[in-house]
């Protein structure tokens, strides 16, 4: 437990600026994007990696419990304090000062508290991005400790991909700083160290400095609804990969449960469906290059516009019906999606992916069982066809006898989570990590031989008590 | 040591064909592709994963030393037994049995003793291929081992990047057999194991099943080599990059000592250049898309021709010249590059890899400096510049003197490296891994933490004697 000799050491090493213990400052670090309520003993604010060094390792060396935070915008409970009110949090809020873009090399050094906004908005005179696309904003360092994915997950990869170098606090005795912080795009000297912090909940160490691939940033781009034939939702998709190849740049799916949702909360969106009546299933394709039209070449919806014409001549074409539209309000639908989701009811989400080919059928298995298993319950599935995530929103009306059954939910759970990854092998965990809220499948999921070896990761790494999952 | 009662328990486990041990059956699998000749006391040849298991298992508790060898096409020394005659060769030659292509999914789960050719020989009818382009012809398991990159990483990254899943074998008493294999693109339910296996030589484990990402076989490609306006080389990588964006496949860059030695090895190759006069740095760059010609589009080589000349025409142009012409013709001279630095004498090769913009100075701060330090070596350097990698050759006439004095070569090497590692942060392995011949540079170059670290990972994973890496 944390007390005032403490707090007083604490602050001798990160000044005042540097520790927050106000409730009333401190109560913003306690609450989650969606979920999450806790309480912080205090709130360490470090700036530099050498202050986060020397915070940790007083941390560690006194038994102080620290639940490293970012931008705190995760749906796992991976960065806020539990309600003990025992976890000190270390936030990377302050950790801002560098950026040190290499244009010859396309990537940055950025300190770990940059929110993606920010960085985004300092590469764009460069015409340049981080090419991680989220609804969400939030600082470099929790996007590593989540691997993040997104839209575009299917032309840029994820975190993991994009992540040339790290710098590492451990929570040792000595606040150990690792330098993996190589701005090397090929390097095989060893093991690649900075793997095991990417998508592990900041459990083995604190990421505070990072080296990032950037990308250009697209100067056209196209976009369509797509209407698939019946289960025609991967034929489409690889029609549109043969032909557009590296252009492809989204490719996402919404069940017409998620699409009406999104047109009732959001009622200026536009529904561009013949007769209102949404299909049962609607793609939304993206193509994007990065430079203007050049003489003699096609505008890029002229590409879209022949490519989707040469798919619907196909025999047994994948294609129902194309609607191109102007980006802005073909996104539009999608990024209404979520919250239209949440104002249907309760809302029980899982953030689940599988090999590309079994989305589908597993969403209508679900889909086949739910009446009879949990009645009441709606599916609103939307996802990532092209890289096999798919958002799971199940929502239950708010007068339903459901959620008077404290049963309910965690039945629920399990069940999806066993006809996910029991019968079609997809992950529990798609994009969204571990945190508290998986600590549970992780538990059950992972192989014996796994756990042995994380819970021996974390004593070679960070043996003080960090973060909020338990991998020992 | 292993003796006959071994041999009689192996080929109880593995059968007459899993085990050899006559001397003329044996001698290939001491070879290496360039440098080695060991000895080996005897070569296993598991058929499937559990035979794999059940041999290092044995071997393990009768603490037989274990060397993995896949195509053995490596550079490094990191698959031949050395020449005490003592260590077992594991060789995956007959691992060659499972070969599952999910086209959905747009991969392929294969038996790690693959070759390459024959996979990409099996994809061909889908128009799919494992896109890591490299001269050599390994086995899948060793390219894993050695995460190789090639000439395309530019546009397909490299064998990390392209792994969605493994079968690893731990070198343990039980022989574990660890389920890494999930065909998933995004998962993120724990620690990423299989990254500690990928380009660490085989000494955590030995590969046995791989899932792979697959990439269409492009339709259409287009060739030029481009000469740069002096000391253009990135000016002119990113020029390429903001006009052709994914287009580009490939951006490799060649030495004028480099490319004569090519022309002279190969008397069959067309002289391209005005007068015959080679330059004194060319680059070869292609650009691909995987379809035909659509009506009313440009071919690709008319795309490239319009963008050579959009750049000619820039303010301060980085290109000086630029030649288009059919792949397979700008192709061979790259391909005779290796063979024919090879002819010139002794060559002394390296493997480095440098921030893309630190290539071209490394290289011009050695060439400046080795008649001094080393007079009488030619530096034929080619190189990725598009992923900052480059084959550093040295070469060394037959009847120079440097070559009786028996301190010369390491000499070199150390200076080399002190120069790439210390002064310009590059690295000392690129794409080759570590092998017996890096060993020496990782024990030296390498923080004691995380030589500390991958001491313990060893022994978590993998405490038999296995591999030609010791990182404990």
């Amino acid at each position: 437990m944390i007390d005032e000799h403490h707090i007083d050491a604490l602050t001798k090493l990160l000044g005042d600026k540097g520790v927050v213990t106000r409730p009333e400052d401190m109560e913003a670090y306690g609450i989650g994007a969606r979920y999450d309520r806790g309480r912080a003993a205090a709130v360490l604010r470090p700036a530099t990696t050498a202050e986060v060094s020397a915070a940790v390792s007083y941390c560690v060396r006194n038994g102080i419990p620290l639940i490293p935070q970012s931008g705190n915008t995760g749906l796992v409970s991976g960065s806020t304090p539990d309600s003990s009110g025992d976890e000190v949090v270390l936030s990377l809020d302050r950790l801002t000062h560098q950026f040190a873009l290499d244009l010859d090399n396309r990537s940055v050094r950025v300190d770990a508290g940059f929110r993606l906004s920010d960085l985004n908005r300092r590469l764009e005179e460069h015409d340049l991005f981080f090419p991680i696309d989220l609804g969400a904003d939030p600082r470099i360092g929790g996007m590593v400790a989540t691997n993040t994915g997104g839209s575009r997950f299917l032309k840029y990869g994820d975190v993991r991909r994009n992540t040339l170098g790290l710098k590492v606090v451990l929570a040792d005795e000595a606040g150990t700083v690792l330098d993996l912080d190589s701005d090397l795009r090929k390097n095989n000297t060893g093991v690649d160290w900075k793997q095991i912090f990417i998508g592990t909940s900041g459990a083995f160490g604190i990421v505070t400095e990072c080296v990032l691939n950037l990308e250009r940033v697209p100067k056209q781009s196209a976009t369509a609804f797509l209407v698939p034939a019946s289960g025609a939702v991967l034929p489409l998709l690889k029609a549109m990969e043969e032909r557009l190849g590296a252009y492809l740049s989204a490719f996402e799916g919404m069940s017409k449960n998620a699409v009406a949702a999104a047109f009732a909360h959001v009622p200026s969106l536009k529904n561009p469906f013949q007769g209102g009546n949404i299909p049962d299933y609607v793609i939304l394709a993206e193509v994007s290059r990065t430079w203007d039209p050049r003489e003699g070449e096609e505008p890029l919806d002229a590409v879209l516009e022949n490519v989707l014409a040469e798919i619907w001549e196909l025999e047994g074409a994948p294609l129902a019906d194309a609607l191109v539209g102007p980006p802005h309000e073909i996104w539009a639908l999608r990024h209404a999606l979520s919250e239209g989701v949440k104002r249907l009811g309760k809302l029980i989400a899982f953030d689940l992916s599988f090999r590309r080919g079994d989305i589908m059928p597993f969403c209508d298995h679900m889909k086949a069982e739910m009446p009879e298993k949990f009645p009441g319950v709606t599916v609103c599935d939307f996802g990532h066809i092209g890289d096999g995530g798919v958002h799971f929103n199940l929502v239950v009306a708010k007068d339903s006898p459901l959620l008077a059954d404290p049963t309910f939910e965690q039945r629920l759970r399990e069940w999806v989570f066993a006809v996910a990854v029991e019968q079609y092998h997809g992950s529990f965990s798609a994009e969204h990590a571990i945190g508290r809220r998986n600590q549970a499948y992780y538990d059950f999921y992972t192989p014996e031989k796994l756990k042995e070896m994380a819970a021996g990761l974390k004593m070679l790494t960070s043996p003080g008590k960090l973060g909020s999952v338990r991998f020992g």
